[in-house]
């Protein structure tokens, strides 16, 4: 029963369920319905997809993480990078139809889902962690530029593409003579608009005497306000005989079931791509996951909600979709306006079904410029640059793997972005750990605490060689380690004993081993004895057993100090 | 001038050389000139290219490596895992022509001696600490049982060929029906001989009242012997009639400088090769100068290697040579025939020029069987599987390191095995450290130590929790670290502080800085204090300056000691 409850939190929750609770979630997802309307409309634009892809990965992924997700108010559906990552998968295929387009986005949904899924049942949920929060942070911050720049053409009305920096700017330029100015004003109002109610709405209706929940939940209704209207506009004015660039016709019927069917090229070229997405919408969404549980007091399990993200995927994908993952505005909004369980998701998934049978015809005037305006509006909250001041001040290396995160998604997109992050910062740990901080020690005077000579003032004795190595001895620093205490022995010439601090050293592996075995003969050489101390209880389980503990020229010391007492002590003796 | 002396090691010890080195270097030379022709040819058969080349691979290269070289002893010229993996590279090309496989031997050398100048100029050299002695071990056995079954088709004369363990055994199988009987007696003859000149001549020859160490050197011509007496039963019984397949006419003539003409699809194809070629060579050949000068209390400068074994390299390609490195043997008996500086290697030089000019014609008639069993005996002696059992009984991640490399190098050849031993090297290491090792930790009775409450008897306070984390904390496992001590913390109601024991945490990278921060709030949430001990100075600093330091809710302590002493006391006072 309780491994059923961990694979269907459902049955959990579920069990609790009152009128209370329906109530809660019913508010909340009414609110999430209004948002999500737009803005499923809009994700489908940026990834190059018909509008009413967006609304069919509202659908069946919201119940299918209800069902198994372990968030409580987590909101799922299409995001912006993650559908910025699709409109770059599907440009790779060079594929220009759009049923082929929309044939390859499901094929990744599903991919990417079914990649998820595998994750999560082996528990391979902490692979995530090798995507450190600078990296993540880099390259949601280029991101958000590249999606800004790509929605400037809808603003402007002109035909231009690109998924770089350097393409997306040279589109812009080379058309700029085709600005279609009805759209432009279109495009800067809906804008405008969309930034007053994000910074101005809020304080103005608290001043009304609005509470302050209710006026920030209603702030988030502004880009449905901005389609209503916008709309309206257009099909008063009709403004598409003016070139203005409207969303056209949107079929009002649900998705049937039916799994994509395309050639196994595709499905090899998306292969690369559908783990990337799938990678980048679990750190995503499991971010905010965590960040909303913990206020709550509530814990969410990673591994399933792989699994949970997994099922979404795999419905968007067997439902015309495309990917999906949880979305931090979205899953903010349905946490404030109370939503208490993933049921909320389910109301949500009914009232996009509601609005795609009855709202639909509506839509076919909504200019596509106010959807790239609430896309715009959106994603340049994403944009933080503040993480390169924040590393560069706090470490080199972080530093370094966020600037080349940036650079590198930004100069060659979004597939590559990631990656190079990835790999940078595993070289630069890597490196790090081969070249390790190593301290001459000396006892703090009336301690029994031994600590760097250059930092505090210690005693030391001129036969005797404390040095504390800060990492574990491995493959990659084992000859550096070797060399450099036998060159700090070398300098000193009256020396008998090197003592080696291990309080940091938490393996040893073969290699290091070995290289401790060719420092202890060395030393020997120069007639010095190698002492060890400090060990950790699972390092010296292991070297227990080897042939080193017998060629060892000096002891082992469960403590520096009885080290160093020991051996003071043997020199009055002599 | 220092400088010059240090890219010009010959500066160094030239201006000592007297009458008395040079007679050292001289007998040294005399003895490794008689070993290295039977293994230069032989070396070349390995490569499967035209005897001569072998002899042109140790021309030049060992005069540039002599003005170059830091280390006294080191014997350059063609090895055999060098070899094999030379064989490799021109055999995935699929050229047929002997002309065209010398161009590509000569293409790969000199790619191979730029790559290691480039890595020398650039003070890479300490990139090849990532190969691990149990990679490198495993690495080279796997190679001795590929490179003899290769020659086990010269020992029984017939065509066979393939470049792993399955097809190496399959074409050999394949073939037995064609098995030639002389050359199977010359082969079985000369490896039997071989084998006993190895093990027993020694004994034979002390208790013949020889010096030990002459007849360690005298045990060492027993190759020459063998070409000796097979190319007379040759010549004498015409074996070459009988099918007996014989090196053939050798040009006697001294190599031109000329750089390899080969298409650029070529030099691309090779230069995957050429690096791997660069890396193991450069990682054989600095282990053999490094014991043998820890042996005379000398030492080598390992980026100054790169640079001479590149010179060697660059002019073996451009002396129609093949790929070469410093090798154990040869090193050895140079070492123990006395070499006292690199000027041997220059004499071993003039001495194969002079065999190249005037004994060329008698190789005529020597049967490729005994360069064959020369090579088998030669290579046996690098196969060693106890790295399995030593690793098996000392660590898992190296066990399994060692393991695929000689699974993957026996399967898919020379090319695959080195690069899967070192990722999967690499893998593990982060995934270890992924999952660092925690211990609680409480106070041992009467001291200020503390120790692992699983391992030791110790005190502790129930609304204190002592944690010591066994890693450095950074992105792959900031996570982890948070996730557990906030389950730790959960599981203690009474709990008030937590005290995490940095004496192993080398250092906090950004994305650790960050859940650090999470735990603290987290804690913080469940009206639990965290506190910070032991931190290193490197450390410390750079926590100084974060906003981390105003939102902990606790303090940091020097010593943990200090860090209980205060919260007991404190919970005394209130």
């Amino acid at each position: 029963m309780k491994g059923l409850t961990k694979y269907f939190p459902i049955l959990e929750w579920g069990r609790q369920y009152n009128r209370a609770t329906l109530t809660s979630d019913l508010v909340a997802a009414c609110i999430v319905t209004i948002m999500l309307i737009p803005q499923s409309l809009a994700y489908a634009l940026l990834a190059g997809l018909p509008a009413e892809a967006g609304l069919h990965a509202s659908l069946l992924p919201l119940v299918a993480y209800g069902l198994f997700g372990t968030s409580r108010t987590l909101a799922v559906g299409p995001v912006a990078v993650v559908s910025l990552m699709t409109a770059a998968a599907i440009g790779s295929l060079g594929v220009l139809e759009t049923t082929d387009k929309l044939l390859a986005a499901a094929c990744l949904a599903l991919m990417s889902g079914l990649m998820l899924i595998a994750l999560g049942v082996l528990r391979l949920g902490f692979l995530a962690n090798f995507l450190s929060h600078p990296v993540i942070a880099g390259f949601i911050t280029a991101s958000g530029i590249i999606i800004a720049l790509s929605q400037m053409k809808h603003l402007l009305g002109i035909n231009a593409s690109g998924d770089n920096l350097v393409h997306l700017l040279q589109g812009l330029l080379a058309h700029l003579d085709q600005i279609n100015f009805p759209t432009l004003v279109i495009g800067i109002s809906a804008t405008a608009f969309l930034f007053w109610v994000r910074k101005g709405l809020q304080p103005l209706l608290l001043k009304f005497g609005m509470a302050k929940r209710n006026a920030e939940l209603a702030s988030k209704t502004g880009p449905v306000f901005a389609v209503v209207v916008t709309t309206l506009t257009a099909y008063l004015l009709d403004l598409g005989s003016l070139g203005v660039a409207l969303v056209g016709d949107v079929p009002s019927q649900l998705p049937g079931f039916s799994l994509p069917n395309i050639s196994t090229d595709f499905w090899l070229a998306l292969a690369g791509p559908a783990a990337l997405i799938s990678i980048i919408g679990f750190v995503e969404s499991v971010s905010v996951a965590q960040t909303l549980a913990a206020k709550r007091r509530q814990r969410i399990d990673p591994n399933q909600e792989l699994i949970a993200l997994g099922a979404a995927n795999v419905s968007a994908g067997s439902t015309q979709g495309f990917p999906v993952t949880g979305g931090f505005s979205r899953s903010v909004v349905n946490f404030d306006a109370g939503a208490e369980t993933p049921a909320a998701g389910i109301y949500t998934a009914v009232g996009i079904a509601i609005a795609t049978l009855l709202l639909t015809p509506l839509l076919a005037y909504l200019p596509k410029a106010t959807l790239a305006a609430t896309i715009i509006v959106a994603v340049l909250s994403l944009v933080d640059l503040s993480i390169l001041k924040k590393t560069w001040r706090y470490s080199q290396a972080d530093f370094i793997a966020v600037s080349a995160t940036i650079l590198v998604t930004l100069v060659l997109g979004v597939e590559f972005g990631v990656s190079a992050g990835v790999l940078l910062s595993i070289l630069i740990f890597l490196l790090k750990t081969s070249r390790p901080h190593m301290a001459i020690v000396g006892q703090v005077e009336g301690t029994e605490h031994y600590r760097n000579i250059d930092r505090h003032q210690v005693i030391t004795h001129p036969n005797i060689l404390s040095v504390r190595v800060d990492e574990s001895l491995y493959f990659a620093n084992a000859h550096y380690l070797e060399d450099q205490i036998d060159n700090l022995a070398a300098e000193r010439p009256p020396l008998q004993h090197v003592i080696l601090m291990c309080t940091a050293v938490n393996t040893i592996d073969m290699s290091a081993l070995e290289s401790l075995e060719a420092l202890n003969s060395r030393l020997s050489d120069r007639g010095i004895k190698l002492h060890l101390s400090e060990i950790k209880g699972p390092v010296m389980d292991k070297l227990k057993h080897t042939e080193f503990m017998s060629h060892l020229t000096g002891n082992i010391y469960l403590t520096q100090h009885r080290a160093v007492s020991d051996l003071v002590e043997q020199d009055y003796c002599i």
